[in-house]
């Protein structure tokens, strides 16, 4: 075993893949868990993240004429039941809202009073609600297509949470649309999973792949789900977004209909689809190492921290007024359409200041004593090299190259995330290598330690769900890439066409 | 009575003005009622206006050094009770969660099942639940000041609800800070009512009197709630923004201390502030006219929209490729640091086309025919003029002077609003003058038919609440301007040195 490197989060990604992501998410100061069951607080570092990820993909949905409105928190249950799929696969995980206040209880302390005619649902996602007001909206052929976003909170009731990954609440975007035929609402679904994929991509420095869920993985009440997937660093799957064509379920279950041009009553075809805060959890397992998170600049909420050193209070003016200064010069630099985000941090607390900034995973530290300042330059470090890493850099040199040194990381951040998954996604033909492949525990060989396999599959709900039940690996998407090749069944050897990515997954 | 003319909207500001309102939020198409009881809808013209009032109110916000933060939209009831005043305030308009599954009930259909250990309020307001946070967040005095913000959703559940202005349901932003000094969080909450103030003058155009909450209308649980308070058409008052010193109230309830400088243990001093999307109400109520909304440039989801008109189909084509081209120009024009928002509406309905944009409240409208374009010019209408009056301008002039003629509407609706006050509002000295005030109700004397009072208040419960229980008018507030002088109490007729502004309130 290679010998121990100290680094800042105990225990290394190794020795503790799940402790360590927790450990990460608290050095970080992103989000804390909350005194309520399963809800977490996103506190500044973690949300000015979300922030960038809501700005770049509201914009993404705009450019494709997308509109944001807002519908009611609360969904009515007889509302939920509409589509019986649907209710069914959210039944056991619904906040239900009973009563409308509180009043003095029998022994004391305040008890739930008012008891509502019917109970509410905390939405778990909005199709019936937002169902209901497309009924209202459409009545011609003229009224479509209608495409909706809305950004909410919502709740699905979750026995076992990890912040960011699985919350009992959560923010999302959830994309609701209506067309007049299948065709439309088929190509709208497939044109938001392409936003995603290259939201993924371009801003998060995930890769993904792309494809079309199994019938098991199917959302409740869709037709198809097409989704992304993208591998962490322990070799599992997290499923980053999904596009549900829905057929005319909804839309029959809410009576969203229209007159067609030739004067028809048609029901409309709809769509949803939606990414959450999850994505924050899955930017974190594909680059962070053992030294905390590590930000795509593209999304992150500050690009440089600038970091002034003196020694001897003569120098501390000096060096504040030359930083700052600095700091006002970035934050004119152009990057990606918005300005370079400076943070000066003028506490006075010694080294572990850089390192604060380390695990926060800020893409540049810049260093600035009495002696970089008499050369007009700084001390430079790149998050995405080792924390020892560091170059001198004349001023004007950092503000002429700065938004290239960010590209760079950005870029350097998705190849390495890409050539993690190459290397542990591999053909699997044979059974018995198959099952080696996902219960390996070796570490010392963490090439056969599972990852993606892509095997047949005849396309038998039972042959997915025995792997299932023996190995805790699912089938994460039917890829979309790939051409259609002759096979044989992993599980039960008979003839298949088309190799699908199977995954232990989050 | 002056001769009435055809309105868009039915019935007008005059003939009844609630009912008007309800007609101006539906013919806008902001929001619209939803199944949920006392829950809206807010449709993408609604949401598009509020998006720009986030924007704008957030760079405020963070210009103070506030970041934002998200807290869970659940408070356990025993988080709730700790402060006993804070309680008492919401008990009565609390949605309570007290079950998290749904199972088949004994008669068919879905009930609540899993019922909770400890019944979860979904949040009227934060206090308690980021007051947990602070508790873990600071330690020393190094800590502080703790400067938060969240944008979120609450309930408050209502039994008269109208859209915008008092819904069960509404979107809003709460501000939490916590401070080692009494003074420096009561400046704080100086700081960020004058925040909302200049938000609403400049942004909205809406002209406000800052002041101080009396006991009876103060924040449960504050030690001192100031507020701004803007005058409707209908001469009465809304809140439209509160900030609140907490004291230490909340910081005892919820066990928020700090070592000092001096090392001893203290609690902190919090404040907390909010403003919510009944702004959106209190602009359409400020600015709508019989014609429907008038939306102030600063805050408008679009400044103007290109109307193509072309009788012979030998035109459409160069018409339209005019139209879109000069869309095309105005969206590169800055306008207070964004791009011109340019809508083009190129529908084939004739004379509703024009009167949609009216009622939706739009800034500028710009008819294009065959004939101006060979002119190279637009027939153009502002929004706060009378429909009639339009006029031809070049198509250069349209794009050298929009910024200017928007800043002209935004200061004639700010102007107009003003004066609409100052007109209604007067100061009173007797009491029976006060009473004829605020009970005449005839129509074509408007100059006696109430609005804002400054008249003296000896600071008694007992006055205030007779009025109230007379009038049903309240103390809007105690406002920050107007010398003391000698007066006597217009109830009771004891020695008062100060006027209050009376009213009757949303």
């Amino acid at each position: 075993m290679a010998k121990k490197v100290q680094t800042a989060i105990t225990p290394t990604r190794t020795d503790d893949y799940p402790q360590w992501y927790q450990q990460v998410v608290k050095a970080s100061d992103m989000a804390e868990s909350s005194p309520v069951r399963g809800c977490m607080v996103i506190k500044p570092w973690g949300y000015a993240l979300w922030e960038n990820i809501q700005k770049s993909m509201d914009a993404m949905f705009k450019k494709t004429g997308v509109k944001n409105a807002y519908f009611p928190l609360f969904i009515p249950l007889s509302f939920l039941e509409k589509e019986a799929e649907h209710v069914e696969g959210f039944a056991k995980e619904c906040a239900v809202v009973t009563h409308h206040r509180l009043e003095a209880g029998p022994e004391g302390g305040l008890v739930p009073a008012g008891k509502l005619a019917e109970p509410l649902i905390v939405r778990p996602t909005s199709e019936t609600i937002i169902g209901d007001s497309f009924a209202k909206w459409i009545s011609s052929y003229r009224d479509l297509p209608v495409l909706i976003n809305q950004w909410a909170n919502v709740v699905r009731w979750e026995m076992r949470t990890r912040t960011f990954l699985r919350t009992s609440e959560f923010l999302w975007q959830e994309g609701h649309t209506a067309h007049a035929t299948s065709e439309e609402a088929f190509s709208r679904t497939e044109q938001m999973l392409e936003v995603y994929a290259n939201f993924a991509e371009e801003y998060l420095a995930m890769p993904v792949i792309r494809g079309r869920k199994s019938d098991s993985e199917r959302f409740p009440g869709a037709v198809d789900t097409l989704c992304i997937e993208a591998m962490m660093q322990d070799r599992k799957a997290l499923q980053a977004g999904t596009s549900h064509f829905l057929g005319q379920n909804f839309a029959k279950s809410s009576g969203i209909t229209f007159q067609s041009a030739d004067e028809k009553e048609e029901h409309a075809w709809t769509t949803s689809w939606g990414t959450s805060t999850r994505l924050i959890g899955g930017m974190i397992m594909t680059h962070g190492d053992d030294d905390g998170v590590i930000m795509p600049p593209r999304i992150a909420p500050a690009h440089i921290v600038l970091l002034p050193i003196f020694r001897k209070p003569e120098e501390k003016e000096a060096v504040l007024a030359y930083t700052r200064k600095l700091a006002e010069e970035l934050s004119q630099v152009t990057y990606h359409g918005r300005a370079i985000e400076v943070e000066v941090d003028e506490r006075e607390i010694g080294g572990a200041r850089g390192w604060d900034w380390i695990k926060k995973g800020i893409p540049v530290r810049a260093e600035i004593g009495p002696r970089d300042m008499n050369e007009d330059s700084v001390f430079m470090a790149r998050r995405d090299l080792s924390p020892r890493e560091k170059r001198g850099v004349k001023r004007e040199e950092l503000l002429a190259t700065l938004p290239a040194i960010l590209d760079e990381i950005q870029q350097s951040l998705f190849d390495r995330a890409l050539a993690y998954r190459e290397e542990n996604t591999r053909p699997i033909d044979d059974k018995e290598a198959f099952y080696a492949w996902f219960t390996a525990e070796n570490e010392d060989k963490p090439e056969i330690h599972g990852g993606f396999a892509l095997s047949h599959w005849c396309g038998d709900g039972a042959c997915e769900e025995k792997i299932k039940t023996d190995l805790k690996v699912t089938i994460r998407c039917i890829p979309f890439e790939g051409e259609e090749e002759e096979g044989t069944c992993i599980c039960c050897g008979k003839p298949s066409k088309k190799r699908v990515v199977f995954a232990k997954a989050y």
